[in-house]
């Protein structure tokens, strides 16, 4: 039992729940809780190590087996030291580290398939939301620009309700510039923004594309709206300036792919 | 300038911006920084008191005239009390004490209106996300079982953009009676549940009614379900169980409002 903070694994865990820069490093991610641990081991993620405390082991006795029988390795922790690495006031005692799935991310877009595209959405709480919506209207995949929060923070993790380990996302550089290209090679991209754009219930996805969802803040770069096919917008008949950046995403998505 | 945190204003502030109960029994609750307090001012919400530090007042000058002019009483804070009330890592320096508007939150439910009704919604966030929803699309009215959290805790008045000044939100107790009788007078009633429920795309919206949201784990109790007089539902494609609550929202109220 790894009772030391100095351990190196508690230093790797404590690294790959705080840093994206020490998560991009090591090409993998922590994945805690009774509830994405299990989904992690039933969607085939490839949990290099899994991390338990002795309580947790005992209490969710048939997870603990499974979790253990798809790992490359394991260790029980105390549970102070699975406190300190734990980010929830709470800890369940059980955390997986995961390896990122390059194959999965690695994906060419397709014509007459669906994608969402994220540019600069920086709340995790909404990266979660909308890959988990991506991944329930049954998205194809999703295309990050660089300026988007990390995909993989504890936060995203959680809030995708385990999207993460399932659905391809691929981080674009030069994203207006890529979004161009899928345009010009006969994709349809759909900006989403007010201005000058059609009614997203008049549009028919039939041929399949791109949804471009903006910052929370700024909405779309300019220059990534001039790149795309056609602008879409929702329309809204109260005072609230906008909806929700996940909110308006949930629609978009929903009424692309239904 | 008040320097003190024994000031009973500075008193009232900190509990209107931590509890509930507190909330209720002075029937007022607190709304900070710049975007909120401006809003608040525009949506004609009744500020008892404006509080502000003096790098605040300078900074925002505008504001402050406009926020002056409307307040019943104002008061200058140091800014180490400030902080103190603030529930913000970096506070702007400017917070509104509002009367909750009782005459806007008593409303009779109208046949051919649009509604959207939550029960035991939990999350603060969510609540926010789905009041802003609902004002955007333009509904008419929100009720809430009495097991919701508090809608004028700081995050959801922030979450909600402002939709909390302007948008009738009432509070009523025995819920699935009250939906039942609403059923009764033949206003439709939609419960939103994934069982023997029909696609919302396939439901007219034509003669309005009320559209039930449930709690974000368990979702409507069976005994709302059973007094409604139709169980609708979000076609999904994906391998996500459900969508979070305010996404779920977000699509429910677009297309009945839509």
């Amino acid at each position: 039992m790894i009772t030391s903070r100095d351990n190196e694994t508690v230093k790797l865990a404590v690294k790959l729940m705080t840093s994206a820069k020490d998560r991009k490093k090591n090409r993998c991610f922590a994945a805690e809780g009774v509830r994405l641990c299990r989904d992690a081991a039933e969607s085939g993620a490839k949990i290099k190590q899994f991390l338990y405390t002795a309580a947790a082991a005992e209490k969710y006795r048939k997870d603990f087996e499974k979790l253990i029988s798809v790992s490359v390795s394991s260790a029980e922790l105390s549970g102070g030291i699975f406190d300190r690495i734990s980010d929830t006031s709470t800890p369940q005692g059980f955390l997986c580290i995961i390896s990122m799935d390059e194959e999965k991310d690695r994906f060419d877009v397709v014509k007459g398939r669906k994608y969402a595209a994220l540019e600069n959405v920086q709340d995790p709480s909404n990266m979660g939301t909308i890959l988990r919506t991506a991944e329930a209207f049954g998205a194809d995949g999703v295309l990050l620009s660089s300026g988007c929060c990390d995909v993989y923070s504890p936060k995203v993790v959680r809030g995708s309700m385990g999207a993460v380990f399932r659905l391809p996302v691929m981080t674009v550089s030069d994203f207006s510039d890529a979004i161009g290209k899928y345009t010009d090679s006969g994709i349809n991209t759909y900006a989403s923004t007010p201005r000058e754009a059609v009614g997203i219930e008049d549009v028919s996805f039939a041929d399949g594309g791109i949804m471009l969802i903006g910052n929370e803040g700024n909405g779309l770069d300019e220059e990534t709206i001039s790149r795309c096919s056609q602008r879409v917008m929702i329309r809204m008949k109260g005072r609230a300036e906008s909806l929700n950046a996940s909110a308006a995403a949930a629609v978009l998505l929903y009424e692309m792919m239904k």
